[in-house]
């Protein structure tokens, strides 16, 4: 299913898949979320070193300029080409309107100091109303308004920001595009009318939270799927969600340890902070699971969502 | 919450509710899925007799000729007049096609003897390939092809299939339109560009699928939330639907059998083929349930959904 590519691109040992649309994507990537803006440029710079060629990034993490700086030192020590790499980053909520779209994706190639984005991704299938960057930025999810806890939404659909999005391929601007925490019936309704389809479909998915059925349909209809939070909850543990803080870490289990690292050919973005870490996370497909250690696994499933709008705010339940 | 109409208008004792459009709809109504097109006819004219006035029909029952000749009769012997009735019918997935939706909309009121249905719903978020009713009617799940068990998807979009049939409100073919088997996502999408917002949302809803997000989502935008299979899986287990045959019946619990009946300002779809079960469905709302008997009935919430394309068929899982 997955193919090794040469070291001539750079990719060296890594398994890639290939994406719908022919282009190798890293099965397994760096994620930039909640690592401190001070660290990144850093961070990303080891990541680089230790042999991380994706680096998964987004407008809402706040640390794109930082990001970019690690990438732009990289390149220019000859660790890597630019074309050695795989960026990703993401369309936040407050820009889904149709001429958001391409104004924000240049400022945040420009924060990377980039010229294109190797996949560009609807970060979430909620359109809220435009924040000026030059007001706020990132504009995170919460209005500017008069005491700032009010989410509002816009009247961009799916469809407007898709085409938007589509159009920065035409443009060169990114390679790939993608949807995040969307659902089946999401998904379905955009292959409707997509005449870019999408790429990847990112979805939080682990142990506690196995979303077989949507899986395997993204998967039917060539859409990549890729985890996050696949290692489970220590993100928010961090953020002090009470339900994350009450269920047991996933690495507190032998098995799961082994099958949180890699889920069949699902591509994973853990996040580590430390250099043994990123290369053990690295190699995590080094070895394969027996069906029956993935059964087991996947037995822990209990439909425990952590990244989700209704916990947080008790409101936009995309997941419901 | 709800209100109670005077007799004047022939809703009689019948608690209503109002729509989001303004219009009264009965809280209780009698549903026609799986009643056998030779019983249609005297069951309609039966429940009217013992005090019905909403009719949940559709295509897909395909018994709608046998459900009108029911009407009729019993307007014709001075039981009701059309407008004391509220008769609901369904958009089947083969006319989701823009041009396709009057043309079969105009077909089913004709099959009725009808000049408007009170509310016509999009019965599943899913568009299939049309197929002429003149060589299958209704058309079901599979294409009339080779083996006639291939699903082909169309490409109408949800708003393709919405816009269409907002156009049959503008033609006072129907009075109000709303969504079936729809998720909150796909509901968040549709109040982008819908003009005329959805009145209802009817789900499988029942105390092993408690869908407390979604019902506050729909409440939240003025939407009305009607519970389908509400006394949950009889009719399943008549399709000997594995895990509805190995499912307790919900009668088995005499609190549940309490709380099945009305949950809320939800209204309730029964199906009763008895005269004595059509009496008591119709009084349902005569008792109030303590909040602790609604508390321990939803705690028997298991996520457990029999009207699944995914149960049946493998695919198209609308709700993963």
């Amino acid at each position: 299913m997955s193919k090794i590519l040469s070291a001539t691109n750079g990719h060296k040992n890594l398994s890639t898949l290939t994406l719908n649309n022919g282009k190798p994507m890293p099965l397994v990537g760096h994620g930039l979320w909640k690592i401190p803006n001070e660290n990144v440029a850093d961070h990303v710079y080891n990541a680089i070193k230790a042999g991380y060629r994706l680096f998964d990034g987004a407008c809402d993490y706040g640390n794109e300029v930082e990001a970019g700086q690690g990438v732009t030192r990289a390149i220019a020590d000859g660790l890597v080409q630019r074309s050695d790499l795989f960026i990703v980053s993401k369309l936040w909520n407050t820009f889904h309107e149709k001429d958001r779209v391409e104004p924000i994706c240049r400022k945040q190639l420009s924060d990377w100091g980039l010229e294109y984005f190797d996949l560009y991704i609807m970060h979430f299938p909620i359109a809220m109303k435009y924040v000026d960057p030059k007001i706020r930025y990132p504009p995170g999810w919460f209005d500017s308004g008069i005491d700032g806890t009010q989410i509002i939404q816009s009247s961009a659909t799916i469809r407007d920001t898709w085409e938007a999005m589509e159009s920065l391929v035409e443009k060169n601007l990114v390679k790939s595009i993608g949807t995040s925490n969307f659902n089946c019936a999401s998904i379905m309704d955009l292959l409707r009318y997509a005449i870019v389809r999408p790429a990847t479909l990112q979805i939080e998915y682990h142990p506690y939270l196995v979303q077989q059925a949507l899986v395997d349909y993204a998967q039917s209809e060539g859409i990549t799927v890729t985890a996050y939070s696949s290692f489970g909850l220590q993100g928010y543990v961090e953020m002090d969600l009470e339900h994350a803080v009450k269920t047991p870490h996933l690495f507190q289990n032998e098995t799961v340890r082994k099958v949180a690292e890699v889920h069949g050919r699902v591509a994973v973005i853990p996040k580590s902070d430390s250099e043994s870490m990123l290369k053990k996370n690295l190699h995590a497909r080094s070895f394969d699971l027996t069906e029956d250690e993935i059964k087991s696994i996947s037995a822990l499933n209990c439909g425990l969502r952590f990244n989700d709008p209704l916990v947080y705010f008790g409101c936009l339940p995309i997941f419901a």
